[in-house]
């Protein structure tokens, strides 16, 4: 797939994704005012929609309409806004600025920010909970998804995060376990999601996890390269914060080149995950490997 | 039932509730030990488990064995205790003291805090799919008991409180609507989830949901009253500590006495019910509801 239609292709599903996002906002009438212009501002502040798009296009590896997922692929963006919103709070990274604009605790104060994520993440229960799919198939991704972005998972990684930072310290290992609970797991259930919703066989999901597993450790990488060599306005926020934290990086381990050389390593696994299938989506899939290591923000 | 025979089912359910939570604590191998501690600090900190009691008594209307429900209605604790964590820090209500031990922010800091609450929160959902029930009811459940405690419920009804406090001033109607979020559509849910999980038919779940509302709303009037005739000692915080704060209670509203009137005419509503069922578990949540406007802490 050449560059243009990956493009098109990943803008195409980003305006899906925010449009039943704008959908779900809108049917939020009956809760207090700050807390839903608190929700939307950090839903709507411009993401990239990656663990959606990833997750509705591994569900249309094996189907051919895609409207029945958009509200478990739509409710995996809320528990990433969660997670992001809680993340930034003076308590944790205490950061002031995300894609370009304040944080959510800057704008609505701390209390606030809290219940909005606590919000984002109940909601994004009502919104699996309410797909017209088969019930045993959505409690199964449910049970997918959950264990990934739990105390098992990306809770358990922010701690260990929290726990590291600031030692300018850590090996190897330590940090790869670190970003496989924080970003690692979520990013390889969002694929594997959409692949248990299509009913699709065991032996095939395990070739869409091991390609999210991949592609979700290029992704931390290439985020800890963006930290060093990415544009500060297009990026929105502030070069080497990572590090002025005191976060162990990729880089800083293993020097920018080794880790560029293991990023890319991890794309090409994931492409070689997938290489059985053969279908558009199957293509995008593997373009969406490369964007990870070559994307700007 | 009298009061022997009712504080020794309490009693025993609260052992079943206490002896499962313990087992879900056992069962948390593979995170971050902080992480661990902090939940367990504040899920063991002696909480009554009134929401668990009340789902699995209100299943047992209907069924012979309480053990498949278990997981499902200690869910509701988790919530239930997710809530607590991240009401009591300094940007919600601040609070030093609960059930007579330092607060979990206090001991743990707010990060971490903030971090048992997400990881709470995100288990409970693993614990009620773990349910050995029918997917298509567990699902009506889940979808019950979020609606409760997501925005348009409990995370709104915090919101809303945190509005109103420092005010000193707000309306009998505001006050209602601010409780019936906060609290009274999670007790009201929790005795539903019961009923819907153990089948029973619409027109009994209406019974047993207006059952809940009355008790929900007795509960937070009792509450009131116990901030300002509560013992100290066994009630484990400052008494006058919502006063102080600036928060409208009903007390402050109405009065001791009229506010007492209002709780039992609540009392009585949510007894006369449930008077169509003539079970011994019927009895226990008649006993409930006089029990939720005399007990002590």
């Amino acid at each position: 797939m050449n560059e243009r239609d990956f493009k098109y292709a990943l803008q195409c599903y980003k305006e899906r994704v925010d449009k039943f996002l704008g959908h779900y906002l809108e049917s939020l009438t009956a809760i207090p005012k700050t807390l839903k212009d608190s929700m939307e501002y950090s839903l709507m502040a411009g993401g990239k929609r990656i663990r959606p798009i990833l997750c509705i296009v591994c569900y249309e590896l094996f189907t051919d309409s895609i409207k029945e997922i958009l509200p478990f692929a739509c409710a995996l963006e809320l528990i990433h806004t969660y997670s992001l919103i809680h993340d930034d709070l003076p308590a944790m990274d205490d950061d002031d600025f995300r894609r370009g604009k304040p944080t959510n605790h800057k704008v609505f104060g701390d209390g606030i920010a809290i219940l909005a994520g606590d919000a984002l993440l109940t909601d994004s229960i009502r919104l699996m909970l309410s797909c017209n799919l088969n019930k045993e198939l959505i409690s199964k991704a449910m049970e997918e998804i959950i264990d990934a972005v739990g105390p098992r998972g990306m809770v358990g990684g922010q701690v260990i995060d929290l726990e590291l930072t600031g030692k300018n310290d850590c090996s190897l290992d330590e940090l790869r376990h670190m970003h496989l609970l924080k970003t690692g797991r979520f990013i390889e259930s969002a694929c594997v999601c959409g692949a248990i919703l299509a009913n699709s066989p065991d032996s095939q999901i395990n070739n869409i996890r091991k390609y999210g597993k991949m592609i979700g450790l290029a992704f931390q990488i290439a985020d800890d390269i963006l930290d060093i060599e990415g544009d500060e306005k297009i990026m929105g926020k502030p070069s080497y914060s990572d590090i002025e934290k005191g976060k162990c990086t990729y880089p800083t381990l293993l020097g920018i080149e080794e880790s560029k050389r293991l990023g890319w390593e991890c794309v090409n696994e994931a492409i070689s995950a997938i290489s059985i299938f053969k279908s558009p989506q199957a293509e995008f899939l593997k373009a969406v490997a490369t964007y990870i290591m070559t994307r700007t923000k």
